[in-house]
């Protein structure tokens, strides 16, 4: 009996899964023993996080369990945290474990980029997991909750800060104005003493966007309350607020920083070549030098050619990686040199902005308010039809367009 | 034109809101100016306090604005803080102004007594109105929804220390023991990572009460995982624990200090003689020595002369005590000599256990489970019809009996 070649994908983000998911479509696990591993023993939709973590849509609606989607009796998961890549070896130390592989899929993912300012780690939340993101929407309620309960009144409870105007930025700081005037109602807070802040070091918000939309997502936001400070860094987070680059302090117990990401630490640790936790993988997704190696989703690094710049990381990217890795894979196990390139293709962008309001750009067409925010709601729930069909839409999708 | 005497309530708790109601039914205010003050501008049913407190029932459900139950224009509200009673010059010294009286009422309830155990004011909360019955059920949410986000585990985030296991201390546990497999779920936590103590000083849980009561409470709090340490001091409170008199440590993030009440402080700061807060009023509920001024609800000592022990501070004698102080109010206006003497009709007691479960002692009759339960509900709709009418039940009472 010859063995089966073992497949090993690390990570059930967008890239994981839809490459488990395009191997099974395919019948690879008859072929070739598949696992898939990952921290968790669900998937969860990382571009929907900002909701949760407002508060305006329950966490559970962001996740599904992994067997619910994949076949386990096909593939097999293992719920387990990745310690270590070892190349050389072809190998990969699980904190409660290690497997062998021939060929590997590296989709772990991204962390918060702190740029090194000081403070940011041990003092402000970020928008990354469902376990992050049911803690900020905890952390916001816990401080409205003190804030009548103590003699002397702490304005600062009821201040946030949203440190990074960029797409989750922006995301986030929408759907907490919606849910603002709930809390203020629950808590018996008036509303004005509130504040939001969405804070941005670039010179505009949602850097790289067409300029009429971030305008109307700004209009939208202040008209909400959110108070913007754009080309503003921050020098310092502290417990009970921010430092700006002039001084300025600006008092709040919650922050959130938003202000991108990086590639998991485990790429450079396994001694991949990498810019802030990016591979510039090949045109057919291998890492540079390994053979057997694919890297997608946050960790990959694409050039867009057009402008010279890589593309942002992002959901649709991923999902695209995972279908031409599949195929990819396909053509190494039936002996095939020739590798497709992966091309992106991108369809449009929208970002929510709370309640009926978004922004869009889909080819050059510019959406706003209620159109955007269908269209949003499209993009997420063709997702779930390309990962587990009408059945994973009807179950987990976003259903009440208008 | 003659003035009309003026008569000040003080506190909306049961008593005050019960004799302002009393008052307003006699058309006392034809006769007399009646001024409520009150810290919020809602009135709140404490005996509930634990539901909320422990999750299991929405806040708003235990209070009701001032103005829906008292006819405003015919009592004046004021939404004030007592700071000071000057009873030699008849007058209430609020944070935000001061008040003449002829005639004072005071119903200013109770805060929690601490017996001067270390750290219990700094580190416990406790169950005396909605926004510190609010900020126990975040705090527990709170610690719930960061066991998971942090790398190294927490375990005495999911501890929950209870501080005496008399009757507030018991319905608590009893609440949260049902509220515990529900927050399990949504923050993905194993049941038997959770630990519910009860902890009382006294040689039993539910001291004074019935002994097969008190057996089946604790029976049915076991089985739901309460962990009782009775005849147990507690010696110091902590940030994240409590120390036992024997020196065992026992872990956990949330302790909520229910061992009893004192009177409020500004009772002694009046210069009235007092027993830890209470002063032993007169059999008509006039201060010794102070022709004008009722003292009812938690702030009054009544000897109960069957035992020769003061009946325990409880709604059923504050509502009952707003009654004969109304009606001495009015002898008093009407210049008559010959008060009423207060007599406790004791009609029953009973503590609920969570969900369906409770135990209640009514005359010489035990009454488990369910008919306990029901019975409480009972009691809790009365006070609301006593209040204001079958209106008032409809809107606030607790009508799901089975």
């Amino acid at each position: 009996m010859i063995k089966k070649p073992k497949i090993v994908i690390l990570g059930a983000g967008y890239g994981g899964m839809m490459t488990a998911s395009r191997l099974l479509k395919a019948n690879v696990h008859q072929d070739a023993e598949i696992t898939l591993v990952n921290k968790h023993n669900y998937h969860y939709q990382t571009t929907w996080l900002h909701e949760p973590a407002a508060g305006t849509l329950h966490h559970d609606r962001t996740r599904m369990r992994i067997d619910s989607v994949i076949d386990t009796k096909k593939i097999h998961f293992i719920k387990d945290i990745v310690a270590e890549i070892k190349t050389e070896e072809k190998k990969v130390i699980l904190e409660g474990g290690e497997l062998d592989y021939d060929y590997l899929v590296i989709g772990l993912g991204s962390v918060p980029e702190t740029f090194g300012i000081p403070g940011v780690e041990e003092h402000a939340f970020s928008i990354r997991s469902v376990n992050s993101v049911r803690l900020i929407r905890e952390h916001v309620e816990y401080k409205f909750a003190s804030y009548n309960n103590e003699e002397e009144k702490h304005d600062e409870y009821l201040n946030i800060v949203v440190a990074g105007a960029g797409f989750t930025g922006i995301e986030f700081v929408g759907e907490l104005s919606e849910r603002i005037p709930e809390l203020c109602e629950e808590y018996d807070i008036p509303r004005e003493k509130v504040n939001i802040y969405s804070i941005e070091a670039a010179p505009t918000a949602l850097p790289g966007f067409d300029e009429d939309l971030v305008t109307y997502a700004m209009n939208v936001l202040e008209s909400r309350g959110v108070e913007f400070l754009i080309n503003t860094p921050i020098k310092e987070v502290k417990e009970d607020g921010v430092t700006l680059a002039d001084g300025t302090e600006i008092k709040a117990s919650t922050i959130v920083w938003t202000t991108g990401v990086r590639g998991n630490s485990l790429i450079e640790k396994a001694g991949f070549e990498a810019m802030r936790g990016r591979v510039k993988v090949e045109s057919n997704l291998r890492a540079p030098g390994h053979d057997n190696i694919f890297i997608i989703g946050d960790c990959a690094l694409i050039i867009n050619e057009e402008v010279n710049r890589p593309y942002p990381p992002t959901a649709q990217i991923a999902i695209q990686q995972a279908y031409t890795c599949a195929d990819n894979l396909r053509a190494l196990l039936a002996g095939k040199d020739e590798l497709k390139a992966f091309k992106p293709d991108i369809k449009g962008t929208v970002a929510s902005l709370g309640g009926k309001e978004a922004i869009g750009l889909v080819g050059s067409k510019k959406l706003y308010g209620v159109s955007a925010s269908a269209m949003k709601k499209v993009i997420d729930n063709r997702y779930l039809y390309l990962l587990g069909g009408v059945p994973l839409v009807m179950k987990k999708g976003k259903l009440n367009f208008f």
